[in-house]
């Protein structure tokens, strides 16, 4: 025997699958775009629609699935004058994707747009660049090949 | 003036978004089960068919679109006996979707499987608990409220 000890692993079962749960909650592309906006500070319906260069339906459709999902909720307003509208923000579970958003920016930056992104993500304070990293529990940096799934 | 400038940002420009292109590399939610079954160490066809339940056509139809994409790479084998056959692996750039994947499963866990996610990942060396976070260049851990993007 060694010491570390070395399962052969069975296939993983996916049942409950984490990820496709997620997937699943997120629904398709158009959504984790809607968060992209909510994530950069466009919070208005007309503007998010004029970004993404949607249909009012297909937003309108993508925006409810979020806010049933939990992930945004509309928070009315009334500019002077005008009838009462929504504006959208993430709630607690749409913040905690933040990582899921950075993490495919990070790829993106490096693998589509060649390693020339067009935004770069800084810490207010320190003006340093932030981006997502694989760690230990105690904050150690991780490799891809050090980690071994393991089912509960 | 105060310490530290606060600009009236101007929405930001999405051309070429990088996240955006992230997902137009991945293709749909089977693609990202599929990097998955890799990550998870399943590499075979018949394996991962199995897993997900999808047709012969469409997993075929995602693989190649995966090679395409330069994130899969389909590597010969042969068992004695049989005809020559593919497994398939993950490529530099395959790796590198690894943050998304954690990304992902972390949500769903807390989220979607209320903190109690049918596998954990933990680091071979030490055994920890391992996850991704959002962190500064120089490795100081960041809250999303500290994040500012910018365009470049």
């Amino acid at each position: 025997m060694s010491d570390t000890p070395r399962t052969v692993r069975a296939r993983p079962s996916f049942d409950h699958c984490s990820i496709a749960g997620a997937l699943d909650a997120l629904g398709d592309d158009w959504s984790v775009l809607v968060l992209r906006e909510l994530f950069f500070g466009v919070h208005r319906f007309n503007e998010i629609q004029q970004d993404l260069g949607i249909s009012r339906s297909v937003l309108t459709e993508r925006l409810g699935r979020l806010v049933d999902q939990g992930v945004v909720r509309a928070v009315p307003y009334r500019e002077p004058g005008q009838r009462e509208r929504h504006e959208y923000r993430l709630t607690r579970s749409g913040v905690g994707l933040l990582p899921v958003m950075v993490a495919l920016m990070q790829w993106g930056d490096q693998y589509v747009n060649d390693g020339h992104g067009p935004v770069e993500l800084r810490h207010r304070g320190t003006d340093e660049l932030v981006g997502v990293e694989l760690r230990t529990s105690s904050g150690r940096p991780v490799e891809p090949n050090e980690i071994e799934p393991r089912e509960l």
